[in-house]
């Protein structure tokens, strides 16, 4: 079972990627209010139900995938 | 109006930071198949249709979110 983990960075945390992309994109004339630049994990996780499935994802993120101090992350179901 | 652009490597190309979060994810005794590391962008776009809204940043994505020899991407409303 794959799931998504999606990590944002806070919004009071300087998004210097996001800053970087927002600004190369306005130089190549594109209108946008703003960006943010995270990371996307795909978890293949092996056969259980749903929920564990989830529970585990879950557990993975917290464990490793993101910085609770400056990101948070969500989870979907792929 | 907010687009997301997940940004993911192609399996033909070897995903470093993949390995090496499924390493320390089966280290730290956790059962995983496989692990793909992306990025994720949020791109907040400034009202307009959703149709047209979309093609802005499949432009966008295409112009500098994403190198196309080793990724591929998708968008999805938020």
């Amino acid at each position: 079972m794959k799931i998504g983990v999606r990590v944002m960075p806070r919004k009071e945390v300087l998004d210097t990627q996001g800053r970087a992309v927002e600004n190369t994109l306005r130089e190549h004339g594109r209108r946008l209010n703003s960006c943010q630049v995270g990371r996307y994990v795909v978890l293949d996780l092996p056969d259980s139900s749903a929920e564990q499935a989830m529970r585990e994802a879950r557990e993975m993120a917290e464990l490793v995938l993101h910085n609770p101090l400056i990101e948070t992350f969500e989870l979907e179901k792929l």
